[in-house]
């Protein structure tokens, strides 16, 4: 096994004097006068071999190194391997349609994303699923901790989930079914059964919009639990989670500069904001997100922003109503450098409210039979949330479009790799 | 808060003589001649409170008890709730349409499947997706510790992943699309990237065929890896990620009877299988798994058997050949306990390999263009495996039919709840 006895690159400063083997791709070869430089690249960083000034291997080659590790205080890590013996682990590669080893990518993003698998190469690009996948283990264990069980619900469903609108149809043995929107009915459902549950899962829209923040799957990071007394249980559990999941980077992926999650998170009222804002229109428009995580950063020093109470006409039909204020709901977004990053609030959890908000919207309950039978039969008051992953990791990293965090987005003219 | 001030029926024995709140579901309501028992389910487990007689509240109703936690030999754990007044968080429920409180559900499978949301909540059934999150939650740690990065491909895709068989397809923005049936292409060209890649995830098949252990949806925990010699590293890895998941599970789930995964699981060639079975067919039907896997109990003392070097026809493209044995590949499946329950191998990482591979097979490279792009580009020595999640927590819990172990089953019949 060539894993057994080989050294990663980023522990070649503790065997010093040791004849050991690299294993990784030729990122780069640097030709000087007499000497040149064969830059190995491997999962955990980057390693400097001396190899003759005639040496010729292609970008991207996969190779395994044999050689002694010597110091040389101008050597990256202080480190570098002499007297190597270079064997092929794949065929010369063809050269690469980028330079991977320049400080970034000079590409348009079509390029990037039509050779996605070599982009995705480049160390920063790379760093960036690094983040993605640090923040899902906060996720997690920040819920783990908490008492919540993970769940997998269907992502083919027979009706479509929330509204008619932006589903992908299919051919289901004959019959017609849609892609899921979101697990919400399914860990609605599950909260009757385990309390506390979470979902980490693909969910599909069909945006028939060509936007830097939309695209046809995503990654959804979804939480729902019981026995809350409203939706600022919600928010409660939700700056945990996003403090969780900001620690997991820190510790996982060292040198990403991150957003502090306060203690306390500052709230504002939908009816405040507009009072704010001069408007009186039902929802909030990007410039207004923005001017609100403004305001937010200038009084309470933070990056984020609660806004609570969103209007019943602008939510989905679970949405349980702010008792004391007709029109608005127990619901929120939370706002993230300007942008909405998350979405939450309290749920109806009795059956008959189910039949009464649905008629009062002309919606026929029939799609919904199953669904509503879970509430006939004993909810609690619950509530819960959804990240977008992919736009998450986007905004902390300061990304100005979603397909920078996304492996292969998939979107209105793509659909390969 | 409801969840602030209340405590897990589970912990009560810690609050002998306290003034406590439980909140959770009427799982029975036992009337005795003088008094009545309520026992209140939660996420942690049960809870006996002494009522009044004439006490009536219907099963799965949502209640909050406050009450005096009393020592009593007879009740369950020692103690009792005593002294209670009841709020109900839900409206009184209506009757399940089985039984929630005895031993077992005692209902037909479609029934079960019908009222899945709350067949759910009986404690056994309940378990068996305890038992799935904790496997899973196995199977991340283990490949953590390994230096694996976590991954999320597309479930849409523009050509069938494997074959064309069995694909579901979806109308992509006017385009002809197919759910993705495994993330193989796309988690091979990420061991370009990370080197070591897993992803859990729903894959989706369009089985023609209504069978106990096949669904059109199902959660696959995939792996794959580069740097390796050949498939038997895969297999090393696979035993400890086995290893880990039963580890997580005996952990997370106490008092669930788990195989002992052995130090070495034992490896039979297919050559030499077809030999003990007295055949020359170039697969395995289910009765000859069965018997080999009898064969490994009888003479290996293990309920797990590797059956390797599986004939390059029953392969699919991107599987290497066994390199000193034409026909033959560097593949495996795992059995355990009479069933199929993981398939791995060593993968092409050649691009020139891969072409003659396909012309092999009469297939056109066409619609593989961007996946083997990325072997032209370098791509080490790599392979892989892919557990079916319902499959084996079905087979580690002894049960028949992968339906009991998959939340909201999808089938040929079956698209709700």
């Amino acid at each position: 096994m060539v894993t057994s006895s080989r050294v990663l690159a980023a522990d070649l400063p503790r065997h010093v004097g040791d004849p050991v083997c690299l294993a990784g791709w030729v990122h780069r070869l640097r030709q000087l006068k007499s000497v040149a430089f064969l830059v190995l690249r491997d999962r955990s960083g980057l390693a400097q071999v001396v190899v003759p000034p005639d040496t010729a291997l292609p970008a991207e080659t996969v190779v395994e190194v044999r050689g002694v590790v010597t110091e040389n205080a101008q050597a990256p890590d202080g480190v570098e391997l002499t007297r190597p013996s270079i064997t092929l682990l794949s065929e010369p590669a063809v050269t690469p349609p980028f330079d991977l080893y320049r400080p970034e990518l000079s590409a348009t993003l079509p390029t990037i994303l039509d050779h996605a698998s070599i982009a995705l190469r480049h160390p920063k690009a790379r760093a960036r699923f690094a983040v993605a996948a640090a923040g899902v283990s906060g996720f997690r264990s920040t819920l783990d901790g908490c008492g919540f069980t993970e769940i997998h619900t269907p992502k083919i469903v027979g009706s479509a989930t929330e509204s008619g609108a932006n589903v992908f149809e299919l051919d289901y043995f004959g019959r017609r079914a849609y892609l899921a929107q979101s697990p919400q009915l399914f860990k609605q459902a599950m909260v009757g059964v385990f309390e506390r549950v979470y979902e980490v899962g693909p969910v599909f829209r069909a945006e028939p919009h060509d936007t830097a923040r939309h695209l046809a799957q995503y990654t959804s990071l979804d939480a729902e639990f019981g026995f809350i007394e409203d939706h600022r249980d919600v928010m409660a559990l939700l700056r945990e989670v996003l403090a969780g999941m900001t620690a997991a980077i820190a510790e996982r992926v060292p040198g990403v500069a991150l957003p502090r999650v306060p203690a306390e998170i500052p709230v504002l009222h939908f009816a405040e904001a507009q009072e704010m804002l001069g408007r009186d229109d039902p929802d909030l428009a990007p410039e207004h997100e923005r001017s609100l995580s403004d305001w937010a950063k200038r009084t309470h020093d933070s990056e984020f922003l609660f806004v609570t109470g969103y209007p019943s006409r602008k939510r989905p039909f679970y949405t349980h109503p702010e008792p004391d204020r007709p029109g608005y709901t127990n619901s929120f977004d939370l706002l993230f450098r300007g942008l909405e990053l998350v979405t939450g609030g309290q749920r109806l959890h009795r059956h008959a409210d189910y039949l009464t908000a649905l008629a009062e919207r002309g919606m026929d309950a029939g799609p919904y039979r199953g669904y509503l039978d879970t509430f006939a039969h004993g909810m609690p008051p619950h509530g819960g949330f959804a990240i977008g992953l992919e736009r998450w990791v986007a905004r902390v990293l300061g990304l100005d479009n979603v397909r920078y965090t996304t492996l292969f987005p998939r979107d209105l003219h793509r659909l390969s790799p």
